[in-house]
């Protein structure tokens, strides 16, 4: 016990000597062939048999829009109803309209000539009475930070903007139960709660303009999943508003209530296809005693079976203050270094871990990093690390993962996958891509949330590039379903995925969604062309 | 700091010492005038107005049973086809029906005459198409540890048992997904666990009968929920046979995945109702370090207030690691020593708080309960309290919270109540319940999960006694609705609390769970008479 303190504690004054931003580095570095890997080895043309069957349908038309649905087309009459009950809110001028037809990838252009900008519940009920009773098609839309043209129109369907409905409604400092309107921005909602030592249980890259509502209705992830798990888990109510204006209200403020079927479970990620959320409750987290309480790690491993076991060594020393586990590969860094010019802070590597924690005592949390570096560097698992203490140096690491994205945007024309695998195999997919597309890709590169098993495959090329988007799709869809995997981990389905639902779903689950669509919005006239696939309307 | 530390050191010295059963008493109390108290008082007879309507409809019968619906009757063909597909397994001895007719709490009571028990999900499939195309009626049993009957058939519902369906299909040992058949036992499902380092994400005081299929299908609680999280968090993935025999396969084991409407969400909590639960994939959390980490403490406290000040203590000091927040009040350790034997560890308080911690450093965990409790008994919030850190005496001062249920049988003929509340609003309701009644009732007690906002109000008498049930019901509903609360927070609402359910969920909702249950069972052949109330059928 004693030469274990003494240990800890050489290694603790280590790490505050080289803090803020210090550099740990192992004199031995591990060769692959020291490794007795424990997971599946499985290239692109040897799939692992699968005792679940492949649930793939014909597609009828895969990403691009289908024809427009017969809806009725928006009259003066309908205007002016709608600038009776919203006078000043009912925006008609094409170059305001203009970015809400717009989604932030700029890949999905609407042609919508009707924005609303409701700010009651009330409102939005009478917006959508008459949009049912007129057959006229509606796009319900929040921060319209989504990646896959779920938030914006596909032809002409009216924007029902939730922007204005902005105000916290309750918020018990007990319990840490807020309820708001769903058009409260994340970052505000955050700084809101942080005032009170509470945090919203999810963080996401677009928090500064992403809404709470639009984060419900795609059933967001982000950073904070690990730890706090799902927004099935801490959403505790939600207010609808339905396809015909009725007023669903589930707003309950329990952590608990068994009283019938849990209906908000059924608006969650279903991308305002079903219903319109106008409020939220939700169960806030504790803020972490003090800033110096997280603390934060960049790793470096020589393979992805070490990133793997680094996770399992991680989740066991430092348990229930491991707050992210996420990782980058060597093709980020280099897009981050010549795109950004930001510089790695460690030698290089193939892989990079960014580990955050967040705990309620300082010295505690400093002392179980350490034991769990030092474990680390004994196993010879991570061969170079930096930590960083200080809130502006864990920002500039943690902007090494976070601005992974921006990166790609410079990089070229970028095809984006979000998928969900059973952890062992999330970088096996960029192996054998990167083997598949060979030079036909620019760069193709792996990043993503190693505790929730899920990755961000990225591909960019020169110019859009249709030969290229066909020889990696549908590859991707294929080897993700031979894995029994989601094609589409936390950006949902929207326009661009819908038609691939088959490659995640058995056909008997797509056709319960249809009729659960069916039921709710019989003219289907919410969120037309998204998430259920074309062979169902 | 030096100051803060010596007194640290001093107080853990001291716990230590008096370690594993030690008393710590403060020679100070307080008297409930010295309190200013933030919470708001309410007696029965002084709502505070609420912003929200009461959704309170004619009830046609309350809690007793409806007419039998017009099912077929078994006949010998039936028999004979059920003999075919389940030889040695369908089971029509009287004898050993009778078990499965009657509730763990002997309060209802059905007369089926057949109990089939399948191993397979296609044996479940063939039952439920041949049910269905005979119109014949379904009662799906698991443990039969339910609290609101429904688990066992009201009149001759053919019984269909999982016990036979036990097997563990999969176990991930990097992201801790257990897949299992819905049968698997959930003590059976720990141990499992626990040998891979690994806890299930919830724990019940029925573990060693209750089923995790049962416990899906009515989203059971439990103790590990203010840690761990709701089932509609942790549960992945369900295969469930719906009513007609068609098996929907949405088993996965991701920890994300928004490819359209999460269908699974509808089967948890909805009590067989819907569909068959054969199996489910569940997210499971590592085992805290050792034994050792687990730390439990039990307070005395002399008013409400002072009970929820010391919660708020807890949660900001004790954060990630606590793991139960529970309380009883003085007539639950009146009864336990009354009917059990168990003695009060320390002195008689109004209320007793039970805590427990489980982490991955034993002595972390230590150092922050000395801090907590230093802090608390500081502030006067307890005034008494003990310490336990060995096994076998976490266990002995566990069972004062577990056992409360079983000395509650000893004390007469109880009314269950399980009810969720803004938490600073939960014992309100015993004390109004109390005046109430007055001398007739023979006991009232409070106890649950604070955490939660949990209360379990318990009535006794010593025998049935209609008249008390009339002085407590509706009374006991509509001061919970008059508090947005839940009239059954974790029990569900099986056959007993149907009619209620209007208490807790506006008519909107009750109507459209009316329409989902007509989606998916058309012939209301899945349990029927639960859940939904009568005027719905």
């Amino acid at each position: 016990m004693a030469g274990i303190f003494q240990r800890t504690v050489r290694l603790r004054a280590a790490v505050r000597h080289l803090c803020p931003h210090s550099t740990l580095t192992c004199a031995a570095r591990l060769s692959p062939a020291d490794f007795h890997s424990p997971f599946l080895a499985c290239s692109s043309g040897q799939f692992v048999a699968s005792t679940r069957k492949l649930h793939v349908e014909p597609k009828s038309s895969p990403a691009g829009a289908p024809e427009r649905l017969p809806f009725s087309k928006v009259t003066d009459e309908d205007l002016a109803y709608f600038r009776k009950i919203l006078p000043g809110r009912t925006i008609t001028d094409p170059d305001l309209v203009e970015s809400s037809n717009v989604d932030w990838l700029k890949t999905v252009k609407g042609s919508s000539e009707v924005l609303l900008r409701p700010q009651t519940t009330e409102e939005v009920s009478q917006i959508l009475r008459y949009c049912y009773n007129r057959n006229l098609a509606v796009n319900p839309q929040g921060g319209n930070t989504g990646l896959v043209g779920g938030s914006v129109p596909v032809y002409d369907e009216i924007i029902l903007s939730t922007s204005l409905m902005n105000n916290i409604l309750t918020f018990d400092n007990i319990s840490g139960i807020l309820t708001c309107q769903a058009g409260c921005v994340l970052e505000n909602l955050s700084l809101y709660l942080e005032e009170r030592d509470y945090i919203m249980p999810l963080d996401l890259g677009a928090k500064g303009s992403c809404q709470i509502g639009g984060n419900v209705a795609t059933n967001a992830g982000g950073l904070r999943l690990l730890r706090y798990g799902s927004l099935h888990g801490t959403v505790l109510g939600l207010e609808v508003v339905l396809a015909d204006g009725r007023v669903l209200d589930c707003l309950a403020t329990l952590r608990k209530d068994n009283t019938g079927y849990d209906l908000k479970q059924l608006f969650i990620g279903s991308e305002g296809t079903l219903g319109v959320i106008t409020a939220v409750s939700i169960l806030c987290p504790r803020k972490p005693k003090s800033t110096n309480s997280y603390l934060f790690l960049l790793l470096g491993c020589e393979t992805f079976e070490e990133l793997l076991k680094t996770f399992q060594l991680c989740r066991g020393m430092l348990g229930e203050i491991l707050s992210a586990f996420e990782f980058l590969d060597s093709e980020c860094m280099r897009l981050l270094n010549t795109h950004l010019k930001l510089p790695n802070p460690i030698s290089d590597c193939p892989f990079y871990i960014v580990i955050e924690t967040s705990g309620s005592d300082p010295d505690h949390d400093s002392q179980k990093l350490d034991n769990f570096l030092e474990e680390a560097i004994a196993s010879t698992f991570v061969t170079d690390g930096t930590v960083a203490t200080e809130e502006s140096k864990i920002k500039a690491l943690w902007s090494m993962r976070e601005r992974v994205t921006e990166a790609l945007t410079h990089d070229g024309f970028t095809y984006k996958y979000d998928i969900s695998l059973p952890v062992e195999r999330i970088y096996q997919l960029v192996t054998d891509m990167r083997q598949h597309l060979g030079d036909r890709a620019k760069s193709v590169v792996g990043y993503g949330h190693v505790g929730d098993g899920n990755l961000h495959l990225n591909i960019t090329s020169p110019a859009k590039d249709p030969a290229l988007l066909a020889a990696i799709e549908p590859f991707v869809y294929e080897w993700t379903a031979s894995c029994q995997g989601s094609i589409s981990a936390e950006h949902g389905l929207g326009l661009k995925k819908r038609n691939y639902i088959y490659y995640s779903k058995p056909s008997q689950a797509v056709a319960l969604m249809g009729n659960i669509k069916a039921m709710l919005d019989p003219k289907g006239i919410l969120n037309p062309y998204k998430t259920l696939p074309d062979n169902l309307k």
